[in-house]
């Protein structure tokens, strides 16, 4: 059984330079995750650029990740959809072909209110026997909700397991965690407050950024939960600064892929325009001096 | 030659009870607006559901709308998407069967800059020959710049012929008018403020409510700009009040499926899930109210 | 009578160097004013510095204002403040030195939910016999709420009679104005869509710009209500550019302070700091040509 | 000397039945965070109802809260104010005194620039020989800038010695620490993620339910630095539920009196309105329970 805890990098949609998803490169980092012991590989979501990829794309990255895990790694699969049904469908095939988890975000582009997004969890929820986390990402869910009533309602949708909660308000979070308890297993989206999270009651964590320092952060955030506060707090704050670095120009795809390369020795490719449309590689040296300020931050 | 002004359904796409385009209606629904004299047709874009259907379904779409209008009215195709290169398939379509122009949103879901935005306007603009219409949402629309600035950038995108707003706000509007003057013909996409954007420079209007009451808001519209403030006043206290309650439950998807019905007697169906996954049926007294109230408050 | 409609500008509070209300310049201010025709006078409003003058010095603004107005120009006097009962005891006094109306900003700096709002109205609306006008400023007005309960709830309020609504959106105005009828005189407080919002139920404006440019909006706008679209249209077109630039560097306050003292010969000063810590003076030429732009644009 | 950590009330000021401060409560309720061993005081921020007070009183208040202190518990002023000019007769005013600090929230109601707003600072930073910690509220605070960019230009205002932010946002709060340093000392001014911040380096926290529940949190705050991150983190779940239902009808202001009643006999009266206006008591078996709860969540 897979525990829904610890450090999930949202994994990075290798793909070629035609833009096409790459099987091999899919297994071997999978591979190269699963040889640094995290603990699981949330895939398909926005850093896994779901909404860049068609549906028949989407299950076969599904499977080639599903199979390069073997058992060995948890695999949530993101299905969310604009429409509804693609949703259901995607959420019917990771279940067929052995995934662990589904989640979903809230219903996007189109403003939908609190009985729609409802319903588009309970379809979704249904369409599978897997448990769901239901994705939270704030710059896109638009139902403002009393954290009461919302954990209820959420607590009523089909296999509903727990969420990935994308924001940084964690007072929010903890009165979904206060509501929710074990019933609902929150992860935090936000790299930037992984450690503060977990003071809010996550469980784990689920990132972008863990594609890269996956093994940092996982050590770092057990120190923490450990008690080690003072590791947590000089971590975070390393942490936080090489995002803010990553996240300037020339930009956050262009620092994964290299950092991921220089790394693993896996080229993951520019995400499809318009994401990867402009970016422009990164100074090599700059790359390493990043990588290397957070992983040695942190001792096993 | 299409004239770009004047009144311009952001036309609803009739669907089948499967959720699939349906080509007689299609055909039927151009008719009725060529039969009403408006002055052209925005297909494809949100009211249109183009991010609920997929890139082949788009294309037939548009090709029945093309031939459907025979050149009777104009026909401007949203080919906007998530990634640039299917918005620059769909851009190619659009001119090899013969649309008057373009349109297309600004990049969804991923925070984008100006330089990728930017980016994704000139491939899509160079895509074909046709005027092309960028489609500022302000609801996704994450750029945030001079407008000034915004215009000058804007006319140097291949083939920009003018913009489509649906933003409420006239300040923004005018400025953008000022500086873009004949170069960018504006299209006020607010239905709810259709004559006061005339005051800021629109040439026309595109918008969902005018499947509804195209010939009543045209009406409006010319008697306005042709110097008839108190008429438009009128009009528009009651236009603003019928949207006002159109958008309240059942919500506005049903309510515009069962008004085209009553007035056109095609049934365009549900939008497919989440949006139309919900809604109930409005009472069709009420409908009727709400239909001659606008309709009866202006005359050619 | 006063008729509360047309063109009111919010009075600029005259400072001496010192920072105190400069007696004679306001005089001199009121009747550079009444000799325009303009039709009426809002003062110590957020124009007029009321966040940065005591109680003593509002009041004798007030004062003076009312007695150089000598019943020939409307009187208005904003008596909104932090605290209630400072607004209460301003309302009196506004009554009691005969001015024709009283307005009220929301609360302010605290969130306040809309019964300590409507309380707050209340106690102001009573306070004296005055029409209350309350000042709806979008930037700081926390109440969101139905259009038509908040009609409603305003109407209920004492002496009630109409509002400054200070926002762009003409949607919430013109419901604001559908709901509220004859019995909510409402005035647009946005200069930069001043013919706009007439279109929606305005019957005037109050507005900032007004002390620099009252004349000529008045024309314009009077000409604009009696059908002359084209005149509004491009009236607007150079007043908004005008507003533009104006706001630019070195501010719009060194700006109305240049423009004033230009076409009247009256300094009205710098405004306390923070607002005129920093502004350094305009170019004279500049002032000159942006103050001839918009004047020139209309005739009577 | 002062230590600038740990756990500091956002002091309310009790207000006799006429809405005037109450000399006597005043001492008293400084006895009594003296007596529970708390690490300062901050007074008349917004929790003190600086915006609801004149200058007289603001001094008044100042005077007798420093005069019961005596030394034995840090005292910081709020000096902050709409004019730049109020708030540096108040600054000079809290040194003559004998406080320990001032602070001053950002430029309120007006949108103030960058630079108008670091000139406000400056003023007011030069104006007595007090260590100045800048109030973040992000409710108020207009100035948006890259944290590196504002964190140098606050280092040059005379007089800095760190801020009080009250935001959710710890990846800015993080930053701002990351750049600031040991030059910067921050206290959290958001109760609700209190623990939370310590992770982002604050090394205090004001705010106002310490009025309450000074104590515990003092005692949370300490273990959870010390190691104790489950202790955190549950004390966090039970702080953040209370807080949550402390802001519900009949209101934070009416629980905070009953609350600060119950505990030290201090009956602090209620705010001016319109914040005091219609709020309701608080069930007193309902005060009891949520002080309890939070109280017995702790132990020394």
């Amino acid at each position: 059984m897979t525990p829904f805890g610890g450090l999930w990098p949202a994994m990075l949609t290798p793909l070629d330079s035609a833009g096409v998803p790459d099987a091999a490169c899919i297994e071997r980092l999978v591979e190269w995750f699963v040889v640094q012991g995290l603990d699981g590989l949330y895939i398909l979501g926005s850093t896994g650029q779901w909404p860049l990829l068609d549906l028949d794309q989407r299950r076969l990255v599904a499977e080639h990740v599903v199979r390069a895990a073997a058992g060995r790694i948890g695999v949530m699969v993101h299905v969310g959809a604009v429409a509804t049904d693609d949703a259901v469908v995607l959420a019917r095939h990771a279940a067929a072909i052995g995934a662990d988890a589904v989640s979903c975000v809230a219903p996007i582009y189109y403003p939908a209110g609190p009985e729609a997004t409802f319903e588009h969890y309970r379809r979704i929820g249904a369409a599978g026997n897997l448990p769901l986390f239901v994705y939270h990402l704030s710059l896109v869910n638009q139902v403002a909700m009393d954290p009461r009533e919302y954990v209820d309602r959420l607590l009523a949708v089909p296999n509903i397991a727990g969420m990935k909660i994308t924001d940084r308000d964690l007072y929010q979070f903890g009165l979904m965690h206060a509501y929710g308890g074990d019933r609902l297993r929150l992860f935090s989206g936000a790299d930037e407050i992984m450690c503060h999270a977990a003071l809010a009651g996550a469980v784990g964590a689920i990132g972008t950024f863990y594609n890269v320092w996956g093994r940092a952060c996982q050590l770092a955030r057990r120190q923490f939960v450990a008690g080690s506060v003072e590791t947590g707090r000089r971590f975070m704050l390393v942490f936080q600064q090489a995002i803010y670095q990553a996240l300037k120009p020339p930009g956050a795809w262009s620092f994964l892929r290299a950092a991921v390369r220089l790394k693993s020795g896996i080229d993951v490719g520019m995400p499809r325009p318009p994401l990867g449309a402009l970016d422009q590689p990164w100074p090599e040296a700059e790359v390493e001096r990043l990588v290397a300020w957070v992983d040695s931050e942190i001792e096993a």
